[in-house]
């Protein structure tokens, strides 16, 4: 490995990706062209010379003077967090495909926080993103849930967001079978957001992986959650929004793995729920597909063979067994009195001799019985 | 008019049409040729000759010796209907695309019978059919009674099979505006089926239309309410499935309409709900459209500018009127303490003068208020 101001290169890029974490907003597609084409170094030179004092509205400079990647490391060591950046191993490739976004605060990141035992790039190798509504409902707490558990019995990692509602059942349901969970947070790995999932962050930190841009202490805010969902589509191969309202952070995740070419699925639920409007308005694109049970979600991002979901029980029905003549006489058989076979040719359409040979049949299936006035359907 | 053994062409054709449809099950593909060929009358003498005694497990014969055109024609005056057949003024062109369908059991009618005020046509020229289970839940009927009642009041002919359930809510909607709906039987127009529906059925004979294939007294059989579903899906624009088991006889009408290249649409609902399995699993087919009320229905089957659907409503947030620096500002003053604008600067990254300039706006407009200790959010 070679060496730089005494550091190892890589080891240099990597204070520099953090210092820019810091300093500027995670997603700003400018400063990775920059880093692309300077190396992190280079970006944070020019950051210090002052010729990139302006990222949109932020004023770097004023970030700049107060950032510390010192203090940020060892903010990150106090809570077991480590910073990944691209190249390392655990660094999940897919990640790159945010280059195709084309939007300007949806770039690849340039690092990320790890809290956890998990290998980012090896739990989503097979992965699902299931979100949606903070405030849901009773019944999308237990779809996210049955979700969140049967992906993990299959041996998929589940990736949400950490949140209320939708997240936090989809993040339990895997926990409950022990299976592996993976938090993406808009605020450092070390802020337990919200305060009521301080436990549920926590036992992902402890068992499976809670992940974030941002640098240890910052806080969430409304922006930095539309920013982060882009990382919770990238890293997965779909993501299924269980309950959505029709404005709701959701669909912009749902947008985002569009964009990105991962599946986009949604569940349904009833039109009376407003919190079933913004998914039932996604069934209506013709790219979001309709899944109903993890069997669902296996058949369209699953591996063929591995992940076949068994086909929807159909109740069986004993007429199904009949021929269509025997069906027809069936039918034409009165259920209260009985009937004389002419009777039942007339009324079938079927000629005499074959009437009386189909209801022997169905006497002996126990369809039919002969009394002293004809025929009649056993009880 | 010419005349053929002394009565009108047409009368003759219709005569012949009404034996035939007493003889044979509507929607005999091969015998609806013959008619096309010799035509009705000609067909009938076919029969009388022996020549047509069998089609498929029919026994023509048998029926031929029974039936009595004078006595159907008898039966449906009893109950005030009219038999009608193509060339009627009252008859449904859209009906001819039935012989698209190439099934066997799936031609077009013979000839149809009417018990009702309106005229068959005109009422079908803007309709959809509504249909789903028998054994529905207050969900589904709730659904289906609100699209019934919003399809007739936007001037739109709810079609439906009568049934209990989803059927008899939809036309239970549409009564309960006045408005125009028409149910198509699997058995004659005087019969009441299913009993606990004679009112509903009579009222619509008294305001609507009562529409079947079946001469007077026919009785439903199970084959005829599929072959039935094939007139619902072509007398309309679209079928709506709003309830259905994943076997549902509602899902044969929906094929009928697809194959008929009629708009299909579903209603989504709970996945926990066995009664919406079946819509839940229409919904994964790529042409099925996926509507949530009668908007969504006029949106596909309405005329572009006469029945446009209202976006759905999305809740106004203040926050979306601010610019984005506002916003950003904004989101980093604190909720419960007050802070400086150095800090905040620091927090949103955004340059102190412009953070000072932001705050006077958000005062101005009521999101933060300035205390001793610097600025905070308004309560």
């Amino acid at each position: 490995m070679s060496v730089v101001d005494g550091r190892p290169v890589g080891e240099a890029d990597r204070e520099a990706r953090l210092l820019l974490s810091r300093v500027a907003e995670p997603g700003d597609v400018e400063l990775g062209k920059l880093v692309a084409e300077l190396g992190a170094g280079g970006a944070v030179g020019q950051l210090r010379a002052g010729s990139l004092r302006h990222r949109g509205v932020l004023n770097l400079r004023a970030r700049l003077d107060a950032a510390s990647p010192q203090r940020d490391l060892a903010a990150g060591r106090g809570v077991g967090a480590r910073f990944v950046i691209p190249g390392d191993g655990e660094w999940p490739a897919q990640l790159g495909d945010l280059v195709r976004l084309g939007r300007a605060d949806a770039g690849v990141p340039l690092g990320l926080w790890l809290r956890g035992p998990l290998d980012l790039r090896e739990a989503c190798r097979r992965s699902v993103a299931v979100v949606g509504a903070r405030a849901s409902s009773a019944y999308g707490e237990y779809v996210a849930s049955e979700l969140g558990l049967g992906l993990a019995e299959r041996g998929w990692t589940v990736v949400s967001g950490g949140a209320y509602g939708i997240d936090g059942a989809a993040h339990r349901g895997a926990l409950a079978v022990d299976g592996p969970t993976v938090a993406v947070l808009a605020c450092g790995v070390d802020v337990a957001y919200p305060r009521g999932h301080t436990a549920l962050i926590e036992r992902m930190a402890q068992t499976g992986l809670v992940v974030s841009e941002w640098p240890p202490g910052c806080a969430p805010m409304r922006y930095r959650f539309l920013v982060r969902n882009r990382v919770i589509a990238a890293l997965t191969a779909g993501t299924v929004v269980v309950e959505a309202a029709v404005r709701s952070g959701a669909l912009s995740t749902a947008n985002r793995a569009r964009e990105l070419d991962r599946h986009v699925m949604a569940v349904p639920g009833p039109v009376t729920s407003a919190m079933s409007a913004g998914t039932n308005q996604l069934l209506r694109q013709p790219d979001v597909m309709c899944v109903t049970g993890v069997g669902d979600v296996l058949d369209l991002v699953g591996a063929i063979g591995a992940d076949l979901a068994p086909a929807p029980a159909i109740p069986a029905d004993p007429r199904d067994a009949l021929d269509d003549m025997s069906r027809r006489v069936l039918e034409s058989v009165p259920a209260r009195r009985a009937a004389g076979p002419a009777s039942i040719a007339v009324t079938s359409g079927v000629a005499p001799h074959q009437v009386l040979r189909a209801l022997g049949g169905l006497a002996a299936r126990g369809f039919v019985e002969r009394v002293d006035s004809g025929w009649r359907l056993t009880r």
